[in-house]
């Protein structure tokens, strides 16, 4: 190993959640789930992410449901107020989206904020999505991605609309834009058709933090593409050596380098003093789930009824389960659960449970504050990750006991910043600002967007 | 008069706009025109309007165009997170937009603030901005106004889709939601489709305010339906009563009462401590403005060439005006600059363009504090307003003299509030919270949304 791995840092994120990322959370003692809709929660999980000097926040997203959460623009901005140095990531979908919209709220989100924004690209999974915007059905898996693609390439030529320069306010002579400086992007694709320029400024940060978190052979392409940070849920180090590999391994063909994107795996630790105190923590966590519904879910997922199976013996086989070529939600995510099931033939029915409640199929781990840090600083010298989306069990207990417990330990070992770095998230997170395709400075050699 | 007119009490909203109202504003040695796109500047004159007691800050919006501010969605969200009791208005235009996203963005604004928001409800007037969402040209004046009706009744019925009890945490029995509480919409129009639920619970103020500002004929439709406020553009009192009188009489057709909406004419003092401070601060703004430009606007708008014409002679007689019929863009705005041309045959060119640049044919008026008192209290004993849609003519000096000014001597005159009624927009104008189609305690009378 080099001398430049042994000291490689880590980069957190805080996947914002309710209650907290164990299917169980809410019904946690410690948790508050009334407090789901009220700003001053999240505000206060905010300011103890910056206090611990973690990168950002991350809130996920989507358009149906019973919904569990604010929504990322209107949250975010809210939280921008109140924070210095947090990144601010949000997630939003490609498929019910206009690109010039997310575009500008970005833009403007970026401002605010100063430069703290991200987004975490998705193109969404459920049928019933479509179902709120007149549509019969969500797109099929490969299209979708296709209509992302596009999607993130209007809006960064959107963002490139506007020069550095391009205000002037010269009150002398009158004049507020250079208007040589602004660009109509006259973008004509099989899906969109858009033709500029945007209606505020390039954001401070060039374009926001490009995030994807979609696994399959189509995310990791799109990752490999167009992302600055990966979010994916790889439940061992073998796992996620690999995937790591596979995605740095890709950027090549694009023209880039293996520093230009992170990898973030999702990491929910339970955390005790001591090995008997986390342990009776998952315990305690695990007997508050329902474990029937839990039953019927995968039951409906493999095309399989697993009801009425006893819960403490292997799990039945499941002879033909529907394979992913057959899913048309998240394949990446169906993919975890087949593996995770193959993996062992012993896992009980209660097992498998109780590893998707913990944290949906992301790395978990129970254990004292050292040991945690030893998990954090084996993936990053291992080449699984360069940091970890974290996914506390419970907020805000499980956060708090990270940033004072698991970072003084990585800062200890020079695993961790001690100050944060900048006062934008490409800053923190060591990423470039990208040049603006229409600057004189930045033309050579990229394709003008027409 | 009667005794209660006496003492009506003024409500005011801030329209809040980079370096002021009047046209050359960012000229001016006061303004920083520079800071149009820091949250910080507008930090400032929304903690400015609380300071005043005022009930709201407003933000114009559009899809097109050089921009000169930031998305209130995130704009607004940020401004929650510093203020306490002050409103949030928002323009969302109907036209190119989703109902599911702008209803949820609004539940999550409300949520943020505590009851808020309110929502400026807004068509779009330009071709150009059809051109940014892949279509061909704006939609026909009628049929935006149509879908924006439409568009209304569908956000309506998606905050109603969470009763207030739906959410039940009860940890004990495992139960999050009682299912009973949350409705699908299954709304089917002539534009739009939506299965619903909406995925965040109903705004803690039912809905935002409704908020309204088109007054052609259609406008003034819609206002009646649905708004709450509206926002107007009314040049003199004769005009502002005939304005006041129209919308309030076509309530009773919707089953609404006069007193369920408030009539806001855009009013833009030009405050000194004398007439003479005050005359001056006018004649330096209009020493700033490009005549030239506005004049190629008002040729353009009318078809005819203005250019070359002395500035000082009355206004060369337009004699084929292009008339409202045939104007796709905002109607009202047309007619408004129409009757002024007609007002007054010794209208100087001049003349005219320092009036629509000093507010863009809004109410103006050069004078002092107690002159300035003076002219509100009027427009509200004559039942030509309920108050005024402030738009100062530079920031942040103009809205710094009416809260210093202006404020305690309309407080004095027992004409303006000296604490805030509530915590709620709502509240603070004085609107009810509407009830909720699916509410049993509500259903009498409210046919379901099924
Ligand atoms: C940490 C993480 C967070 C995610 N958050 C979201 C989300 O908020 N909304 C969403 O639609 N998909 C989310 N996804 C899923 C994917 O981004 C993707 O949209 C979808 O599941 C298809 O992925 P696939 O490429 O694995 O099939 C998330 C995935 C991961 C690993
Ligand atoms: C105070 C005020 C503010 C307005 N703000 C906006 C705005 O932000 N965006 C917009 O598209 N139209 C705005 N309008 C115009 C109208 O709302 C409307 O969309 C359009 O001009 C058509 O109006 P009409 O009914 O008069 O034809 C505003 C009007 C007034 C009086």
């Amino acid at each position: 190993m080099s001398s430049s791995q042994d000291t490689k840092q880590a980069h957190f994120n805080v996947f914002l959640r309710a209650a907290g990322h164990h299917a169980a959370a809410w019904r946690h003692p410690s948790t508050t789930p009334e407090l789901t809709f009220q700003f001053d929660y999240y505000k206060r999980l905010a300011l103890t992410a910056e206090r611990g000097l973690l990168d950002s926040v991350f809130m996920a997203d989507g358009y149906v449901g019973t919904g569990r959460r604010l929504e990322p623009f209107t949250l975010l901005s809210a939280l921008a107020a109140v924070t210095t140095n947090l990144g601010l990531i949000g997630t939003v979908g490609t498929t019910y989206n206009e690109p010039f919209h997310v575009a500008r709220k970005f833009a403007s989100l970026d401002r605010i904020s100063g430069g703290r924004s991200g987004w975490n690209i998705v193109t969404g999974h459920t049928d019933e999505t479509a179902f709120n915007f007149g549509k019969q059905s969500h797109l099929e898996h490969s299209e979708r991605y296709r209509w992302a693609e596009e999607f993130v390439e209007v809006t960064k030529q959107l963002w490139d609309s506007w020069e550095e320069d391009a205000l002037v306010f010269d009150k002398a002579k009158g004049i507020q834009f250079d208007d040589s400086k602004l660009h109509e992007i006259n973008y004509e694709g099989k899906v969109y058709k858009v033709k500029g320029p945007l209606n505020i400024p390039r954001p401070p940060q060039g374009y926001p933090v490009l995030v994807q978190a979609g696994s399959s052979e189509s995310g990791k392409e799109l990752a490999a593409q167009t992302a600055e940070v990966v979010f994916t849920a790889q439940p061992t180090l073998a796992e996620g050596k690999a995937f790591y590999a596979d995605v740095k391994g890709r950027l090549a063909r694009y023209g880039r380098t293996p520093d230009q994107i992170l990898i973030l795996p999702g990491f929910s630790p339970i955390i005790g003093d001591t090995r008997a105190e986390a342990q009776e923590l998952e315990d305690e966590l695990n007997s508050f789930h329902d474990i029937d519904r839990h039953i019927a879910a995968l039951s409906e997922r493999f095309g399989i009824d697993l009801t009425g199976y006893p819960l403490d013996a292997p799990v039945p086989e499941i002879l033909n389960p529907k394979g992913i070529e057959d899913v048309n939600g998240s394949k990446s995510r169906h993919q975890l659960i087949l593996d995770m099931l193959r993996s062992d033939a012993n896992l009980t029915l209660r097992q498998v449970v109780n590893r998707l409640s913990a944290a949906r199929g992301h790395l978990t781990f129970t254990g004292t504050p050292i040991e945690v840090a030893d998990v954090i600083e084996q993936w990053l010298d291992e080449q699984g990750a360069d940091g970890f989306n974290l996914m506390p069990p419970i907020y805000p207990e499980g956060l708090d006991s990270f940033i004072d417990k698991v970072v003084p330990e990585l800062q200890n070992r020079g695993r961790f910043r001690t100050a944060y770095e900048g006062a934008t998230l490409r800053e923190n997170l060591g990423l470039a600002v990208p040049a603006n395709r229409f600057s004189a400075s930045a033309a050579s050699g990229i394709a003008s967007a027409n």
